[in-house]
C-alpha cells in the first residue's frame, strides 16, 4: 500500500468480495482458538468440544431496507434471519444473537418495541437467545448490526472453499421471488410519491411480497441432510442471487460450473411479476438476491440419495477451473454467467 | 406493550440504558450455551472448559466521530479499543474480532486500507485476530460495526451487578482527557469553518487530544490485579464517564456509592484545557466519556493489596442503596452524581 502518492481506487473497481480480499490480511492467528477468519459466512472459533461460529450483519436504511413499505416487525424478523442463515451455512446451529440498533431521533419507543417484537418472534421460531447488543443515537438513518453465534462439531462443518470438480450443485426452495417483491412494492411507492394513492393493490402478489417482507430459512433442509447421512462438500446461503453466490464457492474451490436454466427453481408468481416488468424470469434468479435459501455441492455418487430428498434440487455441477462459469439452455446452447448481485 | 393506540413515547423519556431494558425481556434461554445476556459489558456463552464472551458496538459518523478531525487510521484503532475494553471489563482476554463497515459512495480504496491499517495496529498490539465481517454500500456516512470475542474461565468472570455495599470503589488512570480533547478538536474546527484557518495549533494538547484519538486499554492492571490475587466484584469499562458508569453499577448491584472530589484523577493537562473552557475539571472526569478506563470494586479487606497496585486509585466505596449517589468534597460538603454521558 503506498498512500504517499495520494492515489485514489474507487471502490467499484475492486467490488464487494475484493475490496474486503484488498484490505484483509492472512497471516498466521495470534490465538490458538481462532480457526478459520475472513472468507466464509462466519468465523470459526475453537472452543474445545465443540467449534464457535460467529457472523456478523449490518443492515443500513436505504441500502437494505426502505421504511415506507417495510414494517418494523418484518425488519426485526428478517434482520435475524439475515444473521442466523451464516450460521446454518456452516451447517451449524445459531444459538445467541446480539442486536445493535442506531436510531435516529424521530423514532419512538412503541417503534423500537416493533422492532424487538420482530426479533423475538425471530428468535422463538428459530430457538435463539438474544443475548445483548448496543443501542445508539444516529444522525442518519435507522442503522442494524446483528452478531449471530452458533456451534458445531468440528467435522461437520461445511466450507465455501471446498467444492470439488464434477460434485452436483444443490439448491433448496426457488428464486428471484423476494427480488420481484421487492420491485412490486418499488413500483408502488412510486405511484404514491406521485398521486398519492393511499392503499397499494398488491392483491395476489403475498407470496413473493412475504418473500420480501418476511424470509424463513429451510432448516428443515439441513436436518434432512444429516439423516441421509450426506455432507455437503461446501455451502452458501444465497443472499445475493444464484450466480453470485455460486461463482463465489466456485473461485474460492477452484472450479468452474455449469447450470440448467430449465432446473433453476423459480415460482409461478415470481414469472407472472417478472412478465409484467418485461424482465426474463431467470434474471432475478441469478442475480436478484435476499433469497435465503441454500446452495450446496455433494460428490457425483450422492445423487441417488440427494434426489430423496424433496426440498432440494440439482441444477448443475462443478466442472473444472478453466472452464468458466455457465447456464445450458434447453436447445444446448450455452450462456457465460456473471456475478452481478447487488454487492451487499 | 399496547401500541394499537398508537402511543408515542420519546426515546429520550427512557434513556439509553432504559430503552434497553424495556424492549428486551428475561426469560429462560432455549440454548445450554447461553449463560447471561443483555445487561452487561458482554455476552457469556458456556463453550465447555471456558466461557465464550461477545460484544458489539455500532459506531457511527456524526455521532461516534468526525472525519473532520479524526484520521481514519486512529478511527479503526480506536474501534477496535472499543469493542475488545468490553471484554476486558468482564476480566477476559479478547482474541478475535468482526469488522461490519457500511461505506459512502465517496469513499476510495485507499482510505479503506486506512481504517484496515489502524484495526491491524490495534490487533497486533492486543494480540487480537480479526476473524471477519461484512462490507456495505451507505447511503449516508461511515458506519463501523465491531464485534469482539473473548475468553474466560467461569470462576473469574467479573459482572457489572455483583458489587456489594462497603466494597471500595476503584480506578485506572485519569478522566475527563478524551473529552476535554474533543472539545479542543470541536473548537478548530469551528474556527476552520468560520476562518478557513488551515493549520490548527494543537501544540501542548497532545495528551488530551492522544486520548481522544488513539485511546489505549489499561490490560497491565489486569494482570497486576491477577497477579495480587484480587478478584473484583464488579466491573466495568468507562466509556460513558465516571458517574455513569459507577451508577450503572450501583443500579444493577441495588447499591449506592461515595466517591471523593479530591480522588479523582484528572491529569493536569485536562485540568488545564477544563479551565481554558470555563469548565470544572470534575464535569469531563465525571461525565465526559470515552477514557476506556476500568473502574472495580474490591471487598473492603483488600484495600492493602490494591494499595501496593500503582494504576490503580481508590476514589470511594459503595453504600446502601437508599444513600443515593454521592461526590464529597473535601469541605465534608456532598453532592448528588447523576448519570448524564452522552448515552451513546
Amino acid at each position: 500500500m503506498n498512500n504517499a502518492e495520494n492515489k485514489k481506487t474507487s471502490i467499484r473497481e475492486l467490488g464487494k468480495f475484493g475490496l474486503i480480499k484488498h484490505v484483509t490480511r492472512r497471516s498466521n492467528p495470534e490465538n490458538r482458538s481462532t480457526v478459520t477468519g475472513i472468507g466464509d459466512d462466519a468465523a470459526v472459533i475453537d472452543s474445545g468440544q465443540l467449534m464457535t461460529l460467529v457472523s456478523t450483519d449490518l443492515l443500513l436504511e436505504g441500502i437494505h431496507f426502505n421504511l415506507i413499505y417495510t414494517p418494523l416487525k418484518h425488519l426485526g424478523y428478517k434482520a435475524v434471519i439475515r444473521a442466523i442463515s451464516d450460521i446454518y451455512a456452516m451447517n451449524g446451529n445459531p444459538e445467541q444473537i446480539l442486536i445493535s440498533l442506531g436510531i435516529g431521533s424521530r423514532f419512538t419507543v412503541e417503534q423500537i418495541e416493533d422492532i424487538y417484537e420482530g426479533i423475538y418472534l425471530a428468535c422463538e421460531k428459530y430457538k435463539v437467545d438474544l443475548v445483548g447488543g448496543d443501542t445508539t443515537s444516529s444522525l442518519t438513518g435507522l442503522t442494524i448490526g446483528v452478531t449471530a453465534i452458533g456451534s458445531a462439531e468440528k467435522n461437520s462443518i461445511v466450507r465455501r472453499d471446498t467444492a470439488g470438480t464434477n460434485d452436483l450443485i444443490c439448491v433448496t426452495g426457488d428464486f428471484g421471488a423476494a427480488f420481484m417483491g421487492l420491485q412490486l412494492l418499488e413500483r408502488e411507492r412510486r405511484l404514491f410519491d406521485k398521486e398519492k394513492i393511499m392503499q397499494p393493490d398488491l392483491a395476489g402478489f403475498e407470496y413473493v411480497i412475504g418473500r420480501q417482507l418476511k424470509p424463513e430459512f429451510p432448516v428443515k433442509t439441513l436436518d434432512e441432510l444429516r439423516q441421509a447421512g450426506i455432507l455437503p462438500t461446501s455451502m452458501i446461503d444465497v443472499t445475493e442471487g444464484v450466480a453470485s453466490d455460486l461463482i463465489h464457492i466456485c473461485k474460492l474451490s477452484g472450479t468452474g460450473c455449469k447450470i440448467f436454466y430449465s432446473k433453476v427453481p423459480v415460482d409461478y408468481e415470481t414469472s407472472r411479476v417478472a412478465e409484467e416488468f418485461n424482465i426474463d424470469p431467470i434474471t432475478p434468479a441469478l442475480n436478484g438476491g435476499e433469497d435465503y435459501e441454500l446452495l450446496f455441492t455433494v460428490p457425483p455418487d450422492q445423487f441417488e440419495k440427494v434426489k430423496m430428498i424433496e426440498s432440494v434440487k440439482v441444477i448443475g455441477y462443478m466442472t473444472s477451473s478453466d472452464s468458466g462459469y455457465h447456464i445450458a439452455g434447453d436447445d444446448g446452447s450455452e450462456v457465460e454467467i456473471t456475478a452481478q448481485g447487488w454487492g451487499q
